[in-house]
């Protein structure tokens, strides 16, 4: 059979792969870009229908810092628009709402307070010490790579209440539990993202606005520019580069061939494809170890956006072993129309309610909102959508890979290492946002400019270029208080309890025998 | 094209692929074999040349309550052969050598012997509580699950000494480090195998024989008892069970179709295939959680085996984290040709070392060699032989699979649960010796039962059978004794301690009162 001749082959058509095809394409080479599904946009996935004109059923949260997909969905004239947050969020914890505003949900317990803030500033202290680009040279890297999320918790927490707050955080942010994850891979992940703050934000953070129309019109306007050079149905099992050409071939037997590839493609699925010669004993096995997290978006419509009524803005925090939800925030449209709630079922939980049938898990899901924002009109959704992504074989779970203990240090230098003609971009290559759209793009564009730089094109200094600020979506700094620095640690609090009490003691010790007359007056 | 027509398609030509197949064929069914190898045997694999006559670079031992790989060696007329253990062990640890005789190195320090003692006895303990056949059923299965075994250690162990110590049983047993694997799961692993003197000890344990002429002629034997329905070169790629057959396609674009497919490779290698209908969510994740371990097999062989004449049998148990090797095991012939010293490059070394050339390795093996023996003459090697499993695409590390912390809860129950009309075999579904050859047979014949069973040929009571002791190679029990099972833990040492110091001191205070008169005599 003749095989097709390109340039470079792109696996994978999400927003990774087709950014550096269109990134070769606009220096003057041929790509071909092979997707398995029958459409572009990977993990970002738009559906339009009548009952919700169009939804993100994938990644859909796009805010400040993350300036590549900025520049990406301005070129293509795709808007932004913000999550609404303007009326309260709301806080769920044991069995009772409590509304607020800003990042995240207060907490009046004294102690809980002092635990808080030393649990999030001990974070990015930590992510301070890791480069972004390396987190295996961190001084403590393999000290923290032994130790998972909740090892670290049990260390840096007293009270249960941050314990169980820090638990939701780990499972909103990265799908997975804090059992499961090495403790330095996810201090790096949230450093990578610009700190706590950051990442969970709405306002000025990373679930600040979503894109007016959907997510994967970013994809689809990169494939129509790209014309017949993205093919669909076409899933790869095989490269060989043993002769002068990389040979691909696809499910439906079409083989293709070219100088050089770029895997677009979580790590775990380079396991998809059969490689002629082996991939390096590291490699072979890091695909094995680096799994994908465990996530089910779930959309609920209504008839009229009630929350906002009673003073929500639709952002809920669910601590509740029995919700089925973590977070949700408003999915209503940016006119006002279609009012619908997005929520997450996360990590442990997506694996119970994924047994149950698509009308329970709603019912459930409708259950908790009335309960949480004390409103039977909750109990009556007009349509309801979902999207498991851990049954999608060539995705493998969502948002991103994990990295259990141990694997960081041992493999993780290996993650963007071009095996021979072989290039690897993807979001998890990123190192900005990695697991985000925005990293999709810094990793395709800086593994199309590997390729650039292989061939004589550009120079090695320019792989990798850093990205002007977005004109429309700037970023505000955090700025911490003098008490959010300050503040002790409740063991340090302790600690100074201890002194205190001790110089207390004395001083009333001392002044009792001064008065009996047990010291000797001078 | 047209497809071959078969009963059964197994995937997988080592161990239980092939004892699967031969049990089917015995049935009157007409099963096929895909191998994706030039050779069956998988992680078994002897090599035959001048030098070392025979070497088996893969799974070599078996031992005592192996009885269904014993059942089949006999059938085919393969002898065993005892590990040589007439000598001294040897354990090297702080640059120093210490002969034994024995499952374990002694410990001297009494504080030490009573973390040794405490560790085993805990370990066996927890065992117990802990289902073969659903580990994630015992009373703890959720804590455990969600520790490593390095927190355990931590945990359990008072000193260093039996701390690392521990790591090396981790490193030996499962070809992975404390801190990567879940608690649960490694402590279901030891049970499985009859504990940890079953599992660590040469005589009376899992590493008592060998087979004369190396363990790939069981595969071999059933290969040739298979015929032309063994297909090597096979790599399957796509599993189609949409319609009436089970359509397979290997990578030299034969296509294969079956009522029934058994799938008898590692899970994280169901990876390699692509599904239709995808796999059900649970188990999509599962085979992306599950990766194998590493190992370095080296054999290094010498003119003579000075060491046996030093008074050392061969076995060599290495503290030392510049030691390549952790453990040794004589390697010489049964008929005492061909002396030789078989060593296992574990877990975290096999990734330094991986890095340098064969050569190399050799070089710095024989120089521990030296070390450890006391002899120049292991400086002195006639020939090196060496398999890097972690470089092979098809079994993507050795020995077998290890469960990262959270996993064997959330997703085990799914391991070898039907998905269709497909079987899943492997060591890795095994309730017994799971991870050995002897897995490899129970986990083979089960599966090729459950399809017996649904033909409606056998009863689903006969799915799962007992297996006779074997004759040849009977098993004694391990008996412990009384102070094994009654001397305190270090910290039920420092309790007692501190019961008796009070006493003690109330005593003399007692005593000392009464003297000075400070109490009423009456």
């Amino acid at each position: 059979m003749e095989a097709n001749a390109y340039d470079v082959i792109v696996i994978g058509g999400g927003i990774s792969g087709l950014s550096a095809a269109k990134l070769l394409m606009e220096s003057g080479l041929n790509p071909v870009v092979l997707e398995a599904r029958d459409r572009v946009g990977g993990r970002t996935y738009t559906v339009q229908n009548k009952q919700t004109k169009w939804v993100d059923l994938g990644g859909a949260y796009i805010g400040p810092t993350q300036n590549r997909i900025l520049r990406l969905a301005k070129q293509y004239g795709v808007q932004t628009y913000k999550v609404n947050e303007q009326e309260s969020l709301v806080h769920h914890v044991k069995g009772k709402s409590y509304p607020y505003k800003g990042s995240f949900p207060p907490v009046w317990n004294p102690l809980a307070l002092l635990d808080y803030n030393n649990l999030w500033r001990t974070m990015d202290k930590m992510g301070m010490e890791i480069p972004k680009e390396a987190p295996w040279r961190a001084p403590h890297a393999e000290e923290w790579d032994k130790m998972t999320m909740q090892e670290l918790f049990k260390k840096v927490c007293w009270t249960s209440v941050a314990r169980r707050f820090a638990t939701l955080f780990v499972n909103v942010n990265v799908t997975s539990e804090p059992h499961e994850v090495s403790a330095l891979w996810f201090l790096w992940y949230v450093k990578q993202c610009g700190g706590t703050m950051r990442i969970f934000s709405t306002t000025n953070g990373g679930q600040e606005r979503k894109f007016v129309g959907g997510s994967s019109q970013i994809s689809e306007c990169m494939a129509r520019e790209l014309g017949d050079r993205v093919k669909l149905d076409s899933a790869v099992y095989s490269i060989d580069q043993t002769g002068d050409m990389v040979l691909v071939k696809t499910l439906h037997e079409d083989t293709y061939k070219a100088k050089y590839v770029i895997l677009a493609i979580p790590p775990g699925l380079n396991l998809k494809i059969h490689f002629k010669p082996e991939l390096p004993p590291i490699r072979n096995q890091l695909i094995h170890r680096v799994p994908m997290g465990s996530v089910i978006k779930c959309m609920v419509y209504y008839r009229e956006n009630f929350w906002r009524k009673k003073g929500y803005c639709g952002s809920m925090v669910i601590e509740d072993e029995e919700a089925p939800i973590g977070l949700t925030l408003d999915d209503t449209k940016p006119d006002g129309t279609v009012p619908a709630i997005m929520g997450f079922i996360l990590a442990r939980k997506s694996r119970t309610l994924a047994g149950l049938t698509k009308e329970e898990r709603k019912k459930r899901i409708c259950e908790i909102y009335a309960r949480v924002l004390g409103s039977d009109d909750a109990l009556h959704p007009v349509h309801y959508e979902e999207k498991n992504w851990c049954e999608e074989e060539y995705s493998a779970g969502c948002y991103t890979v994990y990295f259990p203990p141990g694997i960081l240090t041992q493999f993780g230098r290996v993650m963007r290492e071009p095996v021979g003609r072989l290039y690897f971009a993807g979001t998890e290559t990123a190192t900005e946002w990695s697991g985000y759209m925005e990293g999709a793009v810094q990793a395709g564009e800086r593994a199309a400019r590997e390729i650039l730089c292989m061939m004589g094109k550009i120079h090695s200094s320019q792989i990798w270029q850093p990205e002007p600020q977005s004109m429309d979506v700037p970023a505000v700094p955090f700025v911490t208080t003098f008490w959010e620095r300050n503040l002790p640690s409740v063991g340090g609090f302790f600690k100074f309890l201890g002194v205190s009490s001790f110089l207390t003691v004395a001083t009333v010790v001392g002044v009792v025998a001064y008065k009996k007359g047990l010291l000797p007056r001078s």
